[in-house]
């Protein structure tokens, strides 16, 4: 069944235009741009002989007219600074498909934008509300950086509103998407089969040691925050050796030092400590790792340590059938040049896996840059990606 | 000779009331309240026998009338939260023993007061200027974080300014000082006698990493700034102990890490290296380690490194002739209970070192708190330091 590579790239150049900021987009949820673009997505959707729907929070449905379809997408909004490919992708190549399985007759596929993914509003706010994770009045009261509700945001395309769509009239649900990391591009493969969406788990940590000064504190009577910081960061990359695998990642991305002169012996250090797996198990060992090193270096230190309940978000299995659909597709499309690897960012299939058997495709992201303007992937590897894709969802 | 305890003490309690803030003081330099005290100075030399002098930049002497006397003073303005002994209880020692001296026909002693210790433009400014380390023109282009000049500042001092006071009318300088550490409070002991004020080495260091999803980017592809920057700090504490003394002092103080995201791998780090000590062998030696190891750690990490020139404050011995006399009179007053040590912070006496013999003494600071409202002496430990400077002037 033929996919429409050249209409595919065509209508991904068109997607670009709302928006387009030198090589990047500025389309946000619920911006004039964000809406124009689904406006133009639901007319594309008519013209290839599918159902537009919107439903009350933004979310747009192409629906195939069989009782039951394959729903593949992802979404059309973008980060402040995005890149082009980002969402808009899934979306597309969900498009092209569900073109061709109208057009051929074949099995029947229907295709999704979902809202604010990119997180305006908190991150994923459209499937979220679908799946039930959180109810409408709730993310209503949800609010911007500028301070706009979220009730007032959807408000603005309350004309296009229709019903919440049902999601028992999909057999599943697949969302191709770029890696957003290094690795394909890193190993010359042209797809990744995703395995799962990792789980993550975050603490924010506050250090008390004792400010001083940094010329007549001698080195044994010190209590320095920062240097508690920096040996909790040595010791726990030795202790996390036995217990995490290849894909497990663990950051210290924020730091606060206090007061952060270059005289004073530190009295406070706030960090945050992150680290992300597709186990469960193995997140809350390292947890436990966490709690037990940072105790161990406090005592030798000196240091008082406060810590917040740690944010938990679960890592989410795809679904197994699914899986095999796009691996065999994978092999007889690229042979021996895809993976099957872990999603470490969190995407709109997180959710929707609640409702329905769900998987997620990757293709190989320039340099693994992303949420930028330099974001890219070559237009050989895209056509490759919907080609595993089509396959799957028709083989 | 007595030399007036009781009086030493109320002296102390009434420059207290100038600038006095709960238990602390703000008298920030060429403030109303600094300059509301020196006059009150001025006026206690003249009734101690002495003779008051300005200098163009406000330090303020009270000059014995022998044509040679001992030089005993320090500070008496303050940080912008200050202590109520931080450089006042060296200039009211002084002025305690130099009547006394005047009274008995002692071995005559001057007392000073020098302007701008706490660096309001920059840090001993007075008794830089006096000691010729920066010129009187140089000096009055310095500004405060408030954009005043220096030359504006004493201006409001210009109807009190005489000439510049010639050094060598003074045998030698004791400066007479709280310790602002915890070594005195901790060991028990009633007086240090300093052996040299130590030496400061600085950089500022600007690691270059690679920013990068949280999530997606796998832990052998990231380039770190933060993660270099705690193994480097790891390192140097290994790498040191093979070359510091007891009294060496190293401390990573600023850090600003770049996004400062929870979710974002740390593309930059910046921060201040810092280290002292009264060997100036030993802080090169330390130079060289510190840029060995940051090349180590960078180049295991795939970190670029930027360090700016190092800062550098050269150690000053204190004479040898004017420790022995302190030595001698602490044993005598507290036998067994001083020591001898270095100075971790900077002094007036660092400067005033240049034009003649110059000796430092300290007396415990409690928890070893100072530049905050909360520094304190106990009573007692001020009159035995008054009454062992007093021996070593007179004895």
């Amino acid at each position: 069944m033929s996919v429409g590579a050249d209409r595919f790239l065509k209508d991904l150049h068109q997607l670009r235009t709302f928006g387009a900021t030198g090589t990047g987009i500025v389309r946000r949820a619920f911006s004039d741009m964000d809406i124009a673009a689904r406006l133009w997505l639901a007319a594309e959707m008519q013209e290839a002989g599918l159902t537009p729907q919107f439903d009350p929070v933004g979310n747009l449905f192409g629906l195939h007219p069989a009782e039951k379809s394959l729903l593949i997408g992802s979404h059309s909004d973008t980060q402040p600074e995005g890149g082009w490919l980002d969402g808009a992708l899934g979306v597309l190549m969900g498009l092209a498909i569900a073109r061709a399985s109208v057009q051929a007759g074949g099995p029947p596929v229907s295709v999704v934008s979902f809202q604010d993914e990119e997180g305006r509003f908190g991150g994923l706010t459209g499937s979220r509300v679908w799946a039930g994770d959180i109810s409408l009045s709730e993310v209503d009261d949800l609010c911007d950086f500028d301070g706009i509700s979220f009730a007032d945001a959807r408000s603005k395309m309350k004309e296009l509103a229709g019903d919440f769509v049902n999601p028992a009239q999909f057999t599943g649900y697949i969302e191709p998407h770029i890696e957003q990391g290094p690795v394909l591009d890193t190993s010359g493969e042209k797809v990744g089969v995703v395995t799962e969406i990792v789980g993550t788990r975050e603490l924010l940590v506050t250090l008390k040691g004792q400010q001083n000064h940094a010329g007549t504190t001698p080195m044994p009577m010190r209590r320095d925050a920062f240097q508690a910081l920096a040996e909790f960061s040595h010791e726990l990359n030795g202790r996390f050796q036995n217990v995490v695998a290849s894909q497990t990642v663990w950051t210290i991305g924020h730091v606060e030092v206090h007061p952060n002169a270059a005289s004073i012996v530190p009295g406070q250090v706030r960090f945050s400590a992150q680290w992300r797996d597709g186990d469960a198990g193995r997140l809350a060992c390292m947890e436990d790792i966490v709690r037990e090193t940072l105790a161990d270096v406090c005592a030798t230190h000196g240091i008082g340590a406060r810590l917040s309940e740690s944010q938990q978000i679960l890592p989410v299995k795809m679904d197994t059938g699914l899986r095999e659909k796009l691996e065999i597709a994978a092999e007889q499309s690229v042979p021996g040049s895809w993976r099957k690897m872990p999603s470490g960012a969190l995407h709109d299939a997180s959710y929707v896996a609640r409702l329905m058997p769900t998987a997620m495709m990757f293709v190989p992201s320039i340099g693994g840059i992303s949420h930028s303007f330099e974001e890219d992937t070559a237009e050989d590897d895209l056509v490759i990606g919907l080609n595993v894709l089509a396959r799957a969802a028709f083989g």
